[in-house]
């Protein structure tokens, strides 16, 4: 027997590979899914089973890039007209040696979400593990919001009722394996933890202290950002995305060709540390540092326009490159070669950032300095502390709301540490804005400083 | 936070690795310690704590080794008086983060053994996990019989009571994760289950399904066998072995350094398969495949003469001495360079072995041929079902009980699948057998050809 | 400036990566390209030139896989109709960075053979290196056979032209850089020397030191074994081959499925060692070592039955399938599950084969043994020294030559070290030879032992 | 056969890796010996030889490190009193398999400088390639200064005789493997090229173009910048370095341990990009950009104050351990865990340093801005051409000049590309001075800008 969580970081998404006696399945494949063979092959397992949890929203599934590497059958919920693949129904049952995967309807989430129970039918009838896929979560439960309003309490109703009588009733020894960890966008508030079980779940997850009642309640009211990007994943996933062979090549260019790119309408992105886009940048490019790419690159990256990617030289464009595929992104198209150096080194123009500490934040703001300041967390984050006369935007939301903010201005963007204040001071830049800095640190390093906060 | 199980295999040996904000702790490392400070490595951990579970018998531990490299401390139950590393006592409390470890004093397997509960403050009181060492296991209990007869029924009521008053009062809800897998001596019975749950075991292993009379008198009936090796790993783990700094390098010999270490007495081990070692191999060599030598080396090597290891040349050397390093075999010496071809390539004396098929050997007693058939399985396999007129000794026994074996006859030898048969035959001919044959597939290939056995 | 020399064992081939002021080019590609992709990444290189020295006749050329995944050109000679690529001519240039590539037309081992003179412009016009193809080896020239008995004379002339018109003129000082190594098939005998200069050459390469006449009449004169497979190749070459776009996925299959497909007329490959094939085998399969199927799978394997693996579960199919592609077998179907060991636990029916050391024929033939004793060297080497009673068929011939070896004999086969000898035995099982024997150490072992040879 | 060049990237430093029938030897092996034990052990190689081909300056050898590990014995040039190894004598030969190495005395560089001759005897008596050591390079000849003024001439005597007498009469035919490549500072203008031919240096090396009497004058006259820790490298090399046993394990360090350990006399080293460190760096900190470790960390530390390493958590550690072990820095001592990011979070003071492009230095030129413009570069380069009203200090002399620059003016500072530059403005910065700049791309950027230079 083998079992494998593949964590993807960025999208805090697990997928797993579960093995017995030469046979094997994988649930929820990442499209990259070179690791998958990779173990495959170094077990002597023939993969033959592909389950999808569900439809996904936050990034492009593998089942078919798997499948037609493998022949592996795929299989996902019935409640949505999939192009590809085979319906499975409450109660099927798949075999691997002496294991048995029991399909359960968990809908809630999504409409076809289904989850499946594994049981050592040599041990007990009892169930050893369940993938939940996003119905439940370390300390969460899964959104449900994303049918629209209207829907939004009938989801929440179907997702109780899955969690009560079909998740829960598995028993307390349930170990329970879901599609996210923490940091995902599916759930608003996963706890930092990879495995739990139904009964430490039931002892310690907040929602499932409430009544009926009151879990519906608490999802209506939820509000919980929903990406731009993931129209693009539900129609990728429901057709079937295109069929990569591989991880794509991506062109090396000199700083001709990328200035050439830019001006056709290329998007440049920046996947070095805020520090290093402070130091200097191509103007007009978008800062997103490499580890941010998954969760971020969605708000802001369009599928058409071709993708540029700038980096400091890190040899680690394979990395990169699975960031974007994951997320559909098969416009990627170049990258500088030999990193930014080489685009200084040709004499182009640079744009630098000024990067503020924490001290010098508050020292200006003693000063009675003019400034807009802007925090680009998430809404709730902001709510619940702030640094005085702050303006909020989340992150997400500054190239929609630029109107809100003044050219004329110096605008000071903040954020928990200085990442996504530097993706919305680069947006700003290349928006026009000529007064802008990114404060490093932001709110971690203020509240580390002792400096004061609004409540 | 990070939790990594690490397996070491051949022993089916269970390492972790568990840290959070930036402080981690090993639990029960291997010799090799280089994959802990590479996991520590990748993700910017420092190593502070090692725990000892409890003085393993069945590999050196590399706590001392891992302290040295990192500047770790080193932590183990109080009841034996190690010639290192610091006493812990139960309730004593370690922090990783937002983790605390909590030590268990939980005797039964040994007496210094300890549990330790993981429990995340910032989540509640309840136990996420719990380290077992070898007091639980999947589907089984640790054995108590290492402190000689009369004290097993002590060790057991103690084993009883840690599980009943330490272990499962944490909550079904808890997560077990225990030293041994599937394939340990340190169980009778381990279930092939990486991890399990306490609600889990406490509806399925059978040995809670008894009273605790029933439990202590199991367990002062159970018969399990000691490999040789134990007393060297007990005086390893309890003084600290020696440190090496890293893995040996391993200096490759010619046939004829090979032939004349072997006429001085060093023990030459053939880790090839059966069928590598029937086709041709070095007289006098002991047959142990390579995967088998963390679970067999340990009944047949010393610790004084040089090991001088024979491959087919598959560059696993790195692999190979792994597994005798866990185990304490610092006499490794060399190895014959290019492997098996090079000794006959230097006109060298060839031995073959017959390997018989499970057709070969029915065929041969329904024609009434004469033949010592000698059974090597386990003792319990061999009551449970055997080859009509088959002798039996224990594999590991075979050294000692030669004399039941009579020289002059065709000793044909099989097992559960022909390899622990094949070791058994090295040894023979080893020891001037001239006429002895292994079988390949054994009782396994025998019952898939549906031949008839004695139950 | 990067400079790789990238080695083909098996096929003792060389490709070349080099590559100047970020662009590269890529000489002779094998067909599993990553290796290019790998260097080209980590150094910021872009592949633009592709160049084929000449239609090669020993494996499939990787031109259009590494051109559809980067977009490089692709450049040939003239004198082949190709159905893709561009044809260059004497004397076209291109340009890395201040290295020049000059391109010579150096016919003689086939028409549209060329070489690629590298000049550094910013140091000299001297040349520092030249590419040559099968023009030249370390110690050999190469062989001019392909186009049938009446073309050779003019071959040869056309080769002996290019060597001392286009090659030698370039100076004393400039390295050489063949497209084989020793073992290769495309020379009669080159040196074991992966570089070597036109002044060493020049002192030492035997053919050089030749009259023309004397060069050409070597030439006309030289026998060389020509693998069947070579047609397939140059077939493969001319047209381009199917694009793989990466390794291809090989599936595990059990015993019954390999049973199954065998008597479905799949190829079934066992590449263990020949010890390992000896102890025991699957009927009808053929034994070619893992790393001798590089040289020898084109004389057994054809273009159109499935072939399936056999090893001994070393996880090392990765090599095997390139080894496999490289020769175009797009046929390589699937692998045994576990190896061989799942053969027999399946309970099928195995086969053995004797494998006798040098020690056991002498006394054999010492005893006046009936037998057929069968050299399967290359007929140059049994000319120069073979045991006295030996008949001669070169391994590659035995398929075609069986009428020429007795069913009801003992055959006892040799050949340099008992690998070929062990092919060649299980051609003879296969095709229904019950008593075969193969040499361990063969006639290289048989002269350590000092045993007599016929000369 | 095997023969690989193993580069150490930073010191532009060559060692190989030579062997033949199963016995290798190895030619000035780096500290970090591991690569040559993986050669060995994936070859089959026992290491018998380890030559050093003469005391080198530049980089601690790693030769009693390899011989611990593999009982190889250790050779090196007899003019010298080494504390360790055997000397040996012009014409002693060394046998692998078919290879003859044979010694030439070559002093010169140094006195007891020796090159190694490789035949081929089954081949023919002609060299066919030799290892010079720092005797020749491509383009260029071994420097003759490491004596004092005095000794020069007669150094550049025996040089000269060494090249004419002993290297160049090995016939053009052999090919060059010399200890440095482009970059060294072993060698004035090394060309990039990593193997040369007698004959291709003959016509081209300018230094071989020149009589006896130009030749010395040459060379005496030549000035070379000599590092300070040279003078630790001469000591480590002669008495034998300490032996490490492995790549050290370097400790993780939190904010507040990094900062207490700089307060007390720690050497922070920021190897991040300039841009990077521009944006944000630790006040007192050195930067050296990672690659330029090799070549730049010997100028400014030193070898008692622990070291401390601030990246940007690339988790390329192992690489930086590497450059700091080479260099003989032992006294690493730890990292900044999770690198540069984790200062800042933690609330910790931050420096910025202005990153300027080319086009904001000639803008502030042409509006007359008071500076103090300075030029790090090497004086020969500032000879050639330089930015007008600029003032020379060698990057590597800045920490001995600081009294050459005044610290109320604006200093800007350009070197080639701007990485020298930065290390000059980190440790102005560390020196007090407020008003500090850097120049991204430099003279490189200011030439294809097609700016004014004085010549």
């Amino acid at each position: 027997m083998i079992f494998e969580m593949i964590k993807s970081v960025g999208i805090a998404h697990n997928s797993y590979f579960l093995g017995a006696h030469g046979k094997a399945s994988v649930i929820d494949p990442r499209r990259d899914v070179d690791i998958y063979i990779d173990i495959a092959e170094a077990n002597n397992f023939k993969i033959e089973y592909i389950f999808e949890t569900h439809r996904n929203e936050d990034y492009t599934i593998g089942s078919l890039e798997l499948a037609e590497l493998t022949g592996a059958k795929i299989f996902h919920g019935s409640q949505v007209d999939f192009a590809y693949g085979n319906p499975i129904f409450d109660k099927d049952k798949f075999r691997l040696g002496s294991l048995d995967l029991e399909v359960l309807e968990t809908p809630g989430h999504t409409k076809e979400s289904i989850s499946l129970v594994v049981k050592d039918k040599s041990v007990s009838n009892d169930a050893q593990m369940v993938f939940v896929g996003d119905t439940l979560f370390a300390g969460e439960v899964g959104r449900v919001d994303f049918f629209g309003k209207s829907e939004t309490p009938h989801m929440a109703q179907l997702l109780y009722n899955s969690i009560y009588q079909k998740i829960l009733p598995l028993g307390d020894q349930t170990i329970i394996y879901p599609s996210h960890g923490a940091g995902s966008v599916c759930g608003a508030d996963i706890r930092e933890q990879d495995m739990t079980t139904i009964g430490y779940e039931k002892k310690t997850n907040p929602l499932l202290q409430l009544s009926e009642e009151e879990f519906i309640q608490r999802k209506v009211e939820e509000k919980l950002y929903t990406p731009p990007y993931f129209r693009q994943m539900e129609i990728n996933n429901q057709k079937g995305p295109k069929i990569l062979g591989g991880i794509p090549y991506l062109t090396p260019l000199n700083a001709h060709e990328v200035k050439s790119e830019a001006s056709k309408g290329a998007q440049i992105v920046d996947v070095r540390k805020p520090t290093s886009f402070g130091g200097g940048h191509i103007p007009g490019s978008i800062n997103i540092w490499r580890e941010g790419l998954g969760a971020y690159a969605g708000w802001f990256l369009n599928y058409e326009d071709p993708i540029i990617i700038v980096d400091d030289n890190e040899q680690k464009m394979d990395e990169i490159k699975r960031y974007l595929i994951r997320l559909g992104y098969d416009n990627i198209y170049g990258h500088l070669s030999d990193g930014f150096p080489s685009w200084y080194m040709a004499a182009m123009k640079v744009e630098n950032l000024d990067m503020w500490s924490v001290h010098q934040l508050k020292e200006a703001q003693d000063n009675g300095q003019d400034m807009f300041l802007l925090d680009v967390r998430k809404l709730n984050d902001h709510k619940k502390k702030y640094i005085k006369n702050s303006h909020h935007i989340w992150v997400g939301d500054v190239p929609l709301k630029l109107n809100e903010i003044q050219k004329d201005q110096e605008v000071i963007i903040y954020c928990d540490s200085g990442y996504k204040s530097t993706i919305a001071a680069s947006i700003l830049q290349k928006n026009g804005y000529k007064s802008v800095k990114s404060v490093l640190g932001s709110m971690g390093a203020w509240l580390k400083a002792k400096y004061p906060v609004v409540k």
